[in-house]
C-alpha cells in the first residue's frame, strides 16, 4: 500500500531529542511511526528552545511539549513555514488541580499552620470557606475552565475574564479582559491563569491590589510577570489582601532571601503545578488526539498563534 | 390565641450559654421565641459540657453545638429522659472542604514546598494528582457524603466505608466497616471521617498502615485516637507511606516537641477544620431546619442515638 497524505500510515513523527516511551506510544496508539527527523513530516520536540535542529520544508508540524513557550519566541525558534503547537491546553486539568490547592491551602490556613506549632487561636480565625466566596479567574482558558468545576463543586461562585469575553461555561459572569477592574471589584479572591504577554504583565499592581479585600488570597499558577512583586509584598505585609499563594515569580526562582518567603501569609511551590516528572505522561493523551486531528485533516488543538507568542 | 404544641407560636427556645446572634436569628426565623431555660421546650447549648444546667423536665430537646460528643458522654450529662442532637452533620460540608484542602495541599506538595525554598528537584517528582487516584473514606457519614462530590470533582474514585454498608451515592464502592481493610488495600489515600468509638481506636496502625502503599497519604478530619500516632510516625519515616495530613491528633494539642511537627510530610491544622469563629454561623441554618422539624413533629437531623455515644 502507498500511503497517501491522509493515511496513519504517512504519519512519519520525529521524537525528539529523546524518544520518550510515553510518547512514543501515543504516535504508535495514532497508527503512525517514530522516525528520524529527516523522514519526518512531525516534530514532537520535548525540551527548551535551546537544541532545536534546523527544519526540514517536510516538517509540516512542531509540537512542542512546554505550556509558554515565551523562551521560543525570544530565540527566534518560531516561524511561518509550518504549525507550531505548544502544550498549554493538555496540562490544563493538572495545573487547575494545583490552583485548587494553592487556593484551600490558603483559605483554610493550612500553610499558616505550617509555620506555626498549633497555633490555634492565630489560625482559627482565619480559617474560610469557599462556600458562597466569589472567585475571579483572570485568562479563563484552558486552566480557568478546567478550574471552573472545580470551584463550583466547592460552592463558588466564578468570574471569569477572556479575552474576547465569550462566555465560560459554569462561570456566573463572564467578561472580556478590557473589563478585569470590575471582576476584581466584586471578587473574594483571584486565580491568574493568563499568558504572559505585554497586556498582562503587572496586571496586579498597586491599582489593582486596592480593589481587593482584607480578607482576599490571590493564586498564581499562571507566569510570575503577571504580578508586581513589590506591589504584592506590600499589600500583603499592610493587611491590604489576606494572602497569596505562588506557583509562579518573578524572578524565577526567586532569590533565597526573598521577602516573600518570611511571610506566613504566603505559600510558595516552586512551579510545579505541571510537574516535569509527569510531563509527557500528561501529554501522551492529548498528543495522540492530535496527531489522529493531523491525519485526518483536522484543527489541530493549541496551535501557537504566530505573532501573539501564545 | 393559646398556644398548642404544633404551633410554632409553642416554640420556646432557650439558647445558653450566651444568647449567639445567628442561633437567635435562627429561632426567629423558625417562627420560635427566644426564652429563659425556666420556660423552655428546647435547649440550644453552644459550649462544652461544664456547666450544662439541671434541666427540667419540660426540655424536651436539647441541640448541641459540637460535632463531637465525647467529652458529653464521659461527662456524664446525657440522659435518656429527652432528645439530643449532635451537630455532626451541620459542619460537615465545611470539614469536607477541609479534608480536601490537607488532601491535595499533601498530594501536591504544598507544605514541603513550604517546608523549603524552593527546593524544586526534591518537590517535582512527587507532585501527585488526585485523577484516577482512589480514595477511601472510613467512616461517610455526613462528612464523607460531602466530600464524595469534592473527590468526583477532582476525578478521584472514592471507595466509602459506613458502619452499615449501605452505598454512598457517588461512591464508586461502598462497603461495610468490617470490609475497611479491603477497600485500604485499594486505596491510593485515606481520609478519616469515623466517630471515635471503641470500634474505630486505631483503626490506623502498623497493621493497616502496611495494608497502603509508598505514595499513600492519610487525612484525618475526625479524631485523632483514630490513629496509632506512634505507628504513623513509623510508617512516616519509614517510606511505608508518604505522608500524613492531620487536623487532629492524639494527644490534643500535641506536645510542643511532637517529632511529627518536624517531617517535611507532615501537615497538622489545628483543629480547624470547623472552626470555632465560624461555628453559629454555620450551625444556624441546620438549627432552623431542625426547629421546624420539631414543630412539625418530624425526626430531627443528628440527634444522638443514645448508648453509642455518637
Amino acid at each position: 500500500m502507498i500511503p497517501t497524505p491522509g493515511d496513519a500510515a504517512a504519519l512519519r513523527v520525529a521524537v525528539e531529542p529523546t524518544r520518550d516511551p510515553h510518547l512514543v506510544a501515543a504516535v504508535e496508539g495514532a497508527g503512525g511511526s517514530v522516525v528520524p527527523l529527516e523522514e519526518a513530516r512531525v516534530l514532537v520536540w520535548i525540551g527548551g528552545p535551546d537544541g532545536v535542529p534546523a527544519l526540514p520544508d517536510h516538517v509540516e508540524w512542531v509540537a512542542l511539549s512546554t505550556a509558554g513557550i515565551e523562551r521560543f519566541v525570544a530565540a527566534g525558534v518560531l516561524d511561518d513555514r509550518r504549525t507550531w503547537t505548544n502544550a498549554s491546553g493538555f496540562y490544563a486539568r493538572g495545573v487547575a488541580e494545583h490552583a485548587l490547592a494553592l487556593l484551600l491551602a490558603g483559605t483554610r490556613q493550612v500553610v499558616r499552620s505550617a509555620h506555626t506549632r498549633w497555633a490555634k487561636d492565630a489560625v482559627d480565625p482565619a480559617v474560610r470557606t469557599l462556600r458562597g466566596a466569589s472567585v475571579a479567574i483572570i485568562g479563563a482558558g484552558g486552566i480557568g475552565r478546567e478550574l471552573v468545576p472545580l470551584l463550583t463543586a466547592c460552592g463558588a461562585r466564578t468570574l471569569a475574564v477572556t479575552r474576547s469575553g465569550r462566555p465560560v461555561e459554569g462561570a456566573a459572569l463572564t467578561v472580556p479582559a478590557e473589563r478585569t477592574e470590575e471582576v476584581l471589584a466584586q471578587a473574594d479572591h483571584v486565580v491568574l491563569a493568563a499568558p504572559d504577554t505585554p497586556e498582562t504583565r503587572h496586571l496586579i499592581n498597586d491599582h489593582t491590589l486596592a480593589l481587593l479585600r482584607p480578607h482576599s488570597w490571590i493564586v498564581n499558577v499562571a507566569r510570575g510577570p503577571l504580578i508586581d512583586q513589590a506591589a504584592l509584598y506590600r499589600a500583603l505585609t499592610t493587611g491590604l489582601i489576606e494572602g497569596s499563594a505562588l506557583d509562579v515569580t518573578d524572578p524565577e526562582p526567586p532569590a533565597p532571601d526573598d521577602p516573600l518567603f518570611a511571610l506566613d501569609n504566603v505559600v510558595i511551590t516552586p512551579h510545579v503545578a505541571n510537574p516535569a516528572g509527569r510531563l509527557t505522561e500528561e501529554m501522551a493523551g492529548p498528543l495522540a488526539e492530535n496527531l489522529r486531528r493531523f491525519v485526518r485533516g483536522e484543527d489541530l488543538l493549541s496551535v501557537v498563534e504566530f505573532g501573539r507568542g501564545y
